[in-house]
């Protein structure tokens, strides 16, 4: 038996994946290469456009391909499929990534932002399902944010709505990657946490001997570890980030009255050690009857959702233009 | 010559105004009473109706009457018309205006909240005329929010969303007259200059001299007349008023990528003497792409966009219902 799907492709900052979505959103057979993307622009869209012929060779007993769907990181416009800037892609400057892609490919890509499409993926198969209005916050290296209301996608005036990690939480406070200080992100993310670590730690041994991986880098999930097994830094620092992810959740009910946030990402799956700051913030800023209609939930697909919402961009797209 | 008009109505903690409005947006007659808002729940919605019918009675010549819009302060639900929590009637507590409205009249009644509707007048007939993303804020007693996200106004689940005066801009800031500290009202707004002016000045009598009315109350106005005559405090006031507004307006750019911000109210009046404030922690803040595309603007349309946004909003439930 064979049957239509869709291609869901994500790029991140290490990998590539590539897979075919069923469409009720099924992950029906994944692919994983390395992204490359420190390369040249072309190289790195010369390595999705491998990517797909790759899993459309593989997938073939499957069924046909009816769209393609691309998360790429970094501000988009998804009108114009011009990516403006990719954290891990330095090459991709105002880069015109769906017609390097479609014009390789054959065929029409959607591109969407790895927030939205995570998002998507959330919202069509996941802790979101069914819902209306959700603010979606995925803590990782960075903070990506996306917005449902009324049940659609905000995606603003040219896409580059929804920078959630980038609304200030502390005027004066820690510098941010992007420049301002005292982002959401600058808290709330690796790097922030990061950060924060390096401002209480005055000892080197002790900040590699606790936090870092075997490579020697900062580790979300070391920290986690030290902090679950009691370490008083680690606790404190995720009490710090929960704070601010407080405030930051406080604002986004008074600003959506939301049904749900979802929560995701590396940092996102230490919830529970920022918890009880976190919600003591949402408590005491937001307005309580919002507040009493806002369930605040973790991501519930992991690391397909990225896929699944790039594969739910692309049949969006077909359904709406067909 | 007669023709239909929709009524709309803008309840304010002084003045009840309701006002025959075109099809197109012009007001054709308007009628200002007390709007007694102290009184019992009952008397004040019954002020209301006598309000609505006095106003049909004159404006009978015109025409008759096709729709009828009411816009109160205060969160509410647009879907069962109920009035949680209005500051300045403090006898509504979850109050079921619209059935009482409905019940009075005889007729449907849409309620609005009054940011809401001053914004629907902004986007009919204003400064937001045909555009699609918009950010909209009143700056007056307190700070009033719009939200228009792809050309619709945001409720969210229930009604309270666009709350934008209760975004938390200094987390150990100033009290806010919701309870929470830190929130843009506690600065931009005539309550919270009023409480910047109180930490400032230790004299009274300075106090009384230059910046309240005659009735001894704190006035913008005379605030207003004092910074632009180099008053060093008040300027100094409207630069921290200026510098929280930038804080929560780069928040509101690199969340909603909106095409323009409109700034209303009494305070926002006073745009100038903050802009310069403002604009820096926009810039600091804010994704610059995004900043190039959203024009900050003042309110175009005054005290009657409130009667003109609620009568939008009863002509929109008018078209979409029948």
């Amino acid at each position: 038996m064979t049957r239509d799907f869709v291609i869901g492709v994500d790029m991140g900052g290490t990998n590539l994946r590539c897979a075919a979505v069923s469409r009720a959103g099924k992950i029906l057979l994944m692919q994983t290469r390395p992204a490359n993307a420190s390369d040249s622009a072309a190289s790195v869209a010369d390595n999705i456009v491998a990517g797909v012929l790759s899993l459309e060779n593989s997938a073939r007993r499957l069924g046909k391909t009816v769209g393609i769907g691309v998360a790429v990181p970094g501000p988009l416009n998804v009108s114009t499929g011009i990516v403006y800037a990719a954290p891990h892609v330095k090459a991709w400057r105002s880069f015109p990534l769906r017609r390097k892609l479609e014009s390789a490919l054959g065929r029409r890509v959607i591109i969407e932002n790895d927030a939205n499409a995570w998002a998507l993926g959330e919202f069509w198969r996941g802790a979101a399902r069914g819902r209306r209005h959700v603010v979606l916050l995925t803590l990782g290296t960075g903070v990506g944010g996306a917005l449902i209301v009324d049940g659609r996608l905000v995606h603003g005036r040219t896409g580059m709505a929804a920078e959630l990690g980038h609304v200030t939480v502390e005027p004066n406070g820690m510098p941010c990657d992007c420049g301002a200080s005292g982002c959401l992100e600058a808290y709330a993310s690796a790097s922030g946490m990061r950060g924060l670590l390096a401002k209480e730690s005055k000892s080197r041994r002790t900040l590699r001997s606790r936090y870092l991986d075997r490579q020697g880098n900062f580790s979300v999930r070391q920290m986690t570890a030290a902090a679950r097994a009691g370490d008083a830094r680690a606790r404190r620092i995720f009490a710090i980030a929960g704070r601010y992810l407080g405030i930051a959740i406080a604002s986004f009910i008074n600003i959506f009255n939301p049904e749900m946030i979802v929560i995701g990402g590396g940092v996102g799956g230490a919830l529970r050690l920022m918890r009880s700051e976190m919600m003591r913030e949402v408590r005491a800023r937001a307005f309580k009857d919002a507040v009493a209609q806002t369930r605040i939930v973790r991501a519930a697909l992991g690391g397909g959702a990225g896929v699944i919402g790039a594969a739910k961009a692309a049949l969006d797209a077909i359904e709406i233009k067909v």
